[in-house]
């Protein structure tokens, strides 16, 4: 092993031990081809490397227990390190080093850190199963993971703050939407993390960090259904058990990729389920396809005493001839240039697709003055339920909640009594479009984004986003996102979710809508993953290796 | 990317899912420089490759989501691919791949599967904490692993038996032993897995798998406190609860390189903790340094109400100095030729480092003799307490633990009283040897077994242990295992313990004793560390890559 690669390997260790972040940029190439692995995902390109580390925030103190060298080439060495953490447990780092004219630069990196209990981001606690369903059912062998708002026999509701937990007693029953679960078969595999009190759909939470997004490594995952969301989105569970008070289901399912439904309002018990704001809290679910969702769906939504579909108003036996698909103009005009555009390719391919399906446009209204008026209610709401907590918790809440209470405080009657009013005629308006139709909207106005996002554009991220999701929760109209476009971002391909907004009880068949609208128009999986991979060779093969 | 480079990708990804061993096996250059790490550890060699995919089973179906290719010189690319599991997750793959002349291989691979909720191997269930402690007191910070034979409030306890899981209710209480840590501000991080009843010393079982050897990987971790010793080993813990009755505790800490103390008989209360063979049952801990152990054993063996040493008969308060060690002979002659080695040349360094510290060596007698007397007392015991339900239950114990149950149902009254009458002899004589020394020995004949060791050999490890364990078991005495020897196996360098056994209530001694014997004689680690990488130049490196 040469001289300088060893000397520049000790250097990158001490680099990284300071969190030296320019030290580190440096040491790896700095080139679009740079690749940086682990278990989060793939990173291409220094840029997306740097802004990685930005975020990173160091690594735990650790020593190299054994390192093993391998010359691939002259100028060209394979470094594999295992190390030992002070904490315990240890890691594993696989580099390929190469020398550029003036030092040895990693071109590429693969890095195991040390195995967790769990991801606390993700999780408050899971067992194995936390609770055992019926041994047969419907819904047997899925795995559900409960949003902290939602009451799990024995267990505290934490509701995404760690004063809430402190000041909570166990739940001595199970609430009917979980018990309903169980009942069919499915285990409770957890209890999954909510933003704070629900009130935030980004999926950020400043107390035990930020679950990662499944789909897209970088990206926050939605909320405030999060944790559910990233636990199905990685495989840790199957079904998602949330709320959706302003698109806590659609949200981190638009971001994810998943299948998530908001249901009809009223339509599951929300019993045993922390409110925020009772106009608009409903119950629903994610999964990640379409099959697991309507297994939930139908079991859930039939009375929970059999398997059977439930009565007409929810049944999903359409098979979507027929069926009028309205768009919402002004939605599509909020969303980003590239999901507007998705979206409209899209749409031209599912109006093909299913046979005697048609197509229109109708308006919505003034979308910014529709949210404002819902976040007013739904402010005044949270705080008569909530605003005593939270005076008597200064410092409880993180920066963004906090605000958010803040101004919920300072809405007065008549400004509450005013917006009510208001939404009574986008109430009536997104009914009346319903009565006889679908309406079809992109999820949210574009795809997740990036962790490192600053406050205030998060604030106006989530501004955007409640313009698309409002209408329907005003409506009192169930909702379902289907994980149907890609679109661009800055941290590479990214789902972006088509929203399926129904009459009232008609849940299980927007389901079977969505259903047969993702066979009729996404590109499967494997095939996708087939075309994919046939095009990386042309693609993406690059050399990054030695010159 | 060359076109038979992509076939050879492509064969690899159809073999891994069939798990087409020979295929797999051929793709890997058969050398013993091929590298394979994932986050249980780094294999170094087709040999170690290879008997690794022979226990493995199969990878979950997967597709390629994603595919970067880099040459790094004519005869070697760089090929990192991205899998979407077909039951969600992704997974990263990165693979050095060499142009033999008859085709393409692989030299080195790194591999980060999906990742999982939690390692169901090691816990049954965790939290983020499951039980908060007090906020003050000196194990704050601390988190603890709870063996799944001790009752923690709100939980069942599972023994490491699905069935037995099944029939359990609740908890009412925590136990003590639990309680204490809690008081202590120790926090609860899960419950953990155990060998079936804690009937066993390997560490395997057959219902939720093998826990990983956080030391040595691929090698069994020990048991029957086998998902405390991982949960430590791995750093997703700090303190193991567990239990002693033949080894429980000192053959994990033995296997993976911890501190682990037995405490004296009836010293810490076993209310609330499944018995075994109540003769011998003992509670004690895991640790991975002896400051943090002796924290432990400082509050707990303190009557827990203050955190001041304990009365005389355990107080640490020895420098060493003046300590009579007496090593059994026939203990060091059961080891296997490596461990006795090392062991011996330990004693040497032990010896001359503290001052005054005088080294004997001592009979204890036919150790195989004495092993079949514990054996039988112990299984007599054992199926007094168990036998109903293990013939309640047909089928619901995995192989090794029902026959240890079948031989036990055997042992007539005449037999159990026979062995009982000679162990009393033993238990005569080890006290008189620690009534004025402590006993030193290795705590296990050799080093962790591999995983794929087979029955009947496991069998012969599993009596070779007892004869090493079994006297401080039947002396009713205390015993710590010290992470001290460092031996050769066919997994790798492996660590042993080097055992202290001491008179009755002198635990908190012993585990000074063993600090200052660790401080005078062990390479400090992060000295053994820096020795290693810096001896990686020499030693290790080789050019594994195109020729």
């Amino acid at each position: 092993m040469p001289a300088d690669l060893r000397a520049a390997l000790d250097d990158y260790e001490r680099a990284l031990a300071a969190d030296d972040l320019p030290a580190l940029d440096d040491a790896f190439a700095d080139e679009p081809t740079t690749l940086r692995g682990d278990a989060a995902g793939l990173l291409v390109g220094a840029d997306a490397i740097r802004a990685f580390r930005g975020t990173r925030g160091g690594v735990a103190p650790r020593t190299t227990r054994r390192l093993e060298a391998r010359r691939l080439a002259d100028d060209c060495w394979l470094l594999v390190s295992v190390h030992a953490y002070d904490g315990g447990g240890s890691g594993l780092q696989t580099q390929v080093w190469r020398r550029d004219p003036d030092r040895w630069r990693v071109v590429a990196a693969h890095v195991t850190g040390r195995t967790r209990a769990f991801d606390r981001t993700v999780w408050r606690t899971v067992g194995d199963p936390m609770y055992q369903g019926a041994y047969d059912g419907p819904l047997r062998g899925l795995r559900v993971a409960v949003k902290d708002v939602v009451a799990v026999k024995g267990y505290r509701v934490g509701a995404g703050n760690p004063t809430w937990l402190d000041g909570a007693t166990p739940e001595r029953h199970h609430a009917p939407a979980v018990l309903d679960l169980l009942q069919g078969g499915a285990s409770v595999r957890g209890i999954a993390r909510t933003d704070e009190l629900a009130y935030s759909v980004a999926g950020d939470n400043p107390h035990h960090g930020t679950p990662p997004n499944g789909a897209l490594p970088g990206a926050l995952p939605g909320g405030s259904t999060s944790g559910p969301a990233s636990a199905v989105a990685t495989g840790q569970a199957d079904v998602g058990l949330g709320t959706d008070t302003a698109g806590s289901l659609r949200v981190p399912a638009s971001y994810q990729g998943l299948w998530g439904l908001r249901t009809t309002h009223g339509l599951v018990p929300r019993q045993g389920v922390l409110p925020l704001a009772p106009s608009f809290d409903t119950v629903g679910w994610l999964a990640r396809d379409g099959a697991t969702l309507e297994r939930v769906v139908r079991w859930c939504l039939a009375d929970g005493d059999d398997a059977a579909p439930g009565d007409g108003s929810t049944d999903g036996s359409t098979d979507g001839a027929g069926t009028r698909l309205v768009v919402p103009v002004e939605a599509v005009e909020a969303c980003d240039p590239g999901t507007a555009e998705a979206f409209r390719a899209w749409l031209r391919t599912a109006a093909a697709a299913l046979p005697g399906c048609t197509l229109a446009e109708a308006s919505l209204g003034p979308l910014d003055a529709w949210a404002a008026d819902f976040r007013t209610v739904q402010a005044a709401e949270a705080w008569r339920l909530h605003g005593a907590w939270v005076r008597a918790h200064p410092g409880a809440l993180g920066a963004a909640v906090a605000g958010r209470f803040a101004t919920a405080a300072q809405v007065t009657p008549a400004q509450e009594r005013a917006a009510r009013e208001r939404l009574d005629g986008l109430r009536a308006r997104v009914r009346a479009l319903v009565a006889d139709a679908v309406l079809v909207l992109p999820t949210t106005p574009g795809p997740a984004p990036a962790r490192t996002l600053d406050p205030a554009a998060l604030d106006a991220v989530r501004a955007a986003t409640l313009r698309l999701t409002a209408p329907a929760a005003v409506g009192r109209l169930p909702a379902l996102s289907v994980p149907l476009l890609t679109v661009p971002s800055p941290l590479g391909p990214a789902p972006v979710g088509v929203c399926l907004v129904g009459a009232p009880r008609t849940d299980l068949a927007l389901v079977a809508l969505g259903r047969r609208l993702a066979a009729a128009t996404a590109v499967p999986a494997r095939a996708a993953a087939a075309a994919t991979a046939a095009a990386a060779p042309a693609d993406r093969t690059t050399t990054g290796g030695p010159r």
